[in-house]
């Protein structure tokens, strides 16, 4: 008799199961297997998956229909009996817009396909605008961006500044004006599609688990640009909050006695690490730069021990100017987080830089569509 | 088109669905209201969950059997027409052994009902007793207990000190000398019942979710006995971490210059929080007990800030010796997180003590097994 520990489900049951969500779970299945590992032929679908042939074939007659997979012929090689003929995903069956509101200046977005390919890039200044107007300039973006494809469009995902419920409304973005905007509603209005929008920091970490080689375990993706935030994918699930604020982290006092930061108070982390205050530190004449940036590393580091320790994360991904993060300061904070933690919390942790760049947004965006639209991350 | 974020789910699929897990699904729909909400007549289950009469009707039946519910009749005051009649949880029907091995100097369990009841306790002391010669303690301790109940027994559920992996595999914990000591299966083979483990402190923070009067939200209990630990609930879900460590606070380094620790280094909130050493500094001859507990207090909320900024919780709950954490240290701790956390981080959090007193580990050892078996918490 095996037991395992109720970890990483719900506790509590939540609705009912219809037959309809048993067919969507089995067909994310098998277009997530597609989906990581590539190719394969039904009763390779079939072994992975656990599901019999015939649900099998009836699922892949089902999404060849939708135009989701693509019959590829026999593999190469093979020699004996009748050869198997390989399912792929159909990659450019459909495309997803995906939008970055983070920077100050621009909004910037992306046509990206199934596998998270950008296929086509496009941006507004920003000049400006503020609540209703910024509105519309989203609409123009996305607008612009739909007429970039001749694809049927899957969905809208959307990585927003400030804190964003789950349906899509903006709470609060202050640099935007916005105050209970709902984004997800008037774009899903405007465009007929699905739209999902998240908080940008929230966005990056969809787009590092799934396109940021990431392990399994625990994942925290911290932004540094204006201001700093993270994300977090605990237990295989993004983390949200009790009132959506989950990742909040740039308003953390460091140092009481430090300098006065935008919220009004002083010795918040972001006033440390903003990537404005931290280029300009390191930029006046005479400044020891690594010395500048190993410091905030250290102090960067003893903000994240306690989280490491509570979460027993995984990896933790800092997502920002890489001449600033990638260096003395990474090194520094790696550093003050193995010091000031255990050994069990900090042994199986990686602490690096995000190989997406400025991507991890307009991808963490599509995937916010392709979890919700197909099931597959 | 309401479209929501996929928040609190698995971003992966995982396993095929059987037409068994819809029924297991729907089945603890059902007693999850009986158990939260008391009872209800066949038409509030259908109403409340969502499926229709027949299945309903159905799963009621089959619960019937089992034992699990039982009809009580019609409600008090129904006078026109047929009185329905009223479902409720039978909550002798089965008991469940819960554990708590916590305690340095005793191993100590309870016989609890489906309702989270304390129906007997017992304990027996430790002596000193390690590895092998603990594991039968924790079997002879079991087996009184079985002894102190005619009824079925659901499961056994043990929250243990250290590291235990989601088969219950206890992976390190020095106290018992335990490595790799695989008590969930020495148990199961010995009571040929379920048997569940996990972490004390994770057990507890099942305890307080499910009986504790605890809300929806983010959940931090914090552990304070010879050892600090914390266990979270976060999203619905019990967090595990990378490697079955999340929660392991007690040696987050929170002063270098400090006292030296248990670990071997120094400062760890441990030298400052656990309940001997407090309670010895507190009782030194000439000493400003409030003082000195809410300076701790202070200390402590300096290591939650960024814990609650980073998840948005909505309760810390303080577990332990009253006399010690509740006042000064715990409005201390309270204090510090506001005055370093964001607003919105703090806004919805309450921080209080447990009611559930030292029972919480046993209770909570109860959780694991009404969860796992019957999908109520």
């Amino acid at each position: 008799m095996t037991s395992h520990t109720p970890v990483g489900r719900q506790l509590r049951p939540q609705g009912k199961l219809l037959q309809e969500d048993a067919r969507r779970h089995h067909r994310s299945l098998l277009l997530q297997q597609l989906f990581r590992e590539g190719p394969a032929s039904r009763a390779d679908l079939a072994r992975a998956s656990g599901l019999t042939r015939v649900t099998v074939s009836d699922l892949v007659g089902e999404m060849l229909a939708d135009g989701f997979v693509t019959e590829l012929g026999a593999p190469a090689g093979s020699r004996v009996g009748k050869p198997p003929t390989l399912v792929g995903l159909a990659a450019d069956s459909h495309h997803i817009i995906g939008l970055d509101l983070s920077e100050t200046d621009r909004m910037s977005g992306a046509v990206v396909n199934l596998a998270g390919t950008v296929l086509a890039r496009h941006e507004v200044h920003v000049d400006g605008a503020e609540g209703e107007q910024a509105v519309e300039l989203v609409q123009r973006l996305t607008s612009e961006l739909v007429a970039m494809t001749e694809r049927p469009v899957l969905g809208i995902g959307v990585g927003s500044p400030g804190i964003v419920d789950t349906a899509g409304t903006v709470i609060d973005a202050p640099n935007l004006a916005w105050q209970d905007t709902p984004l997800s509603a008037r774009l899903a209005e405007a465009f007929d599609v699905p739209v999902y929008v998240a908080n940008d920091a929230n966005t990056a970490v969809l787009g590092e688990h799934t396109f940021g080689e990431s392990g399994d375990g625990g994942l925290m993706v911290l932004r540094v640009g204006t201001g700093v935030g993270a994300g977090f994918v605990l237990g295989g699930s993004l983390l949200h909050g009790h009132l959506g604020a989950a990742g909040e982290i740039g308003h953390v006092v460091v140092d009481v006695a430090g300098e006065l930061c935008a919220c009004g108070r002083t010795g918040c982390l972001e006033t440390l690490l903003s990537a404005p205050r931290l280029r300009r530190r390191v930029g006046e004449p005479g400044v020891d730069a690594p010395a500048v940036l190993s410091d905030v590393g250290t102090r960067l580091g003893e903000v994240l021990a306690p989280i490491v320790a509570a979460l027993n994360l995984h990896e933790i991904v800092l997502s920002g100017p890489a001449e600033l993060l990638d260096g003395p300061l990474l090194d520094a904070a790696d550093r003050a987080i193995r010091e000031r933690t255990m050994p069990i919390s900090s042994t199986g942790l990686a602490v690096r830089t995000s190989k997406l760049g400025e991507d991890v947004v307009v991808v963490g965006a599509a995937v916010l569509v392709l979890s919700a639209e197909l099931g597959v991350s």
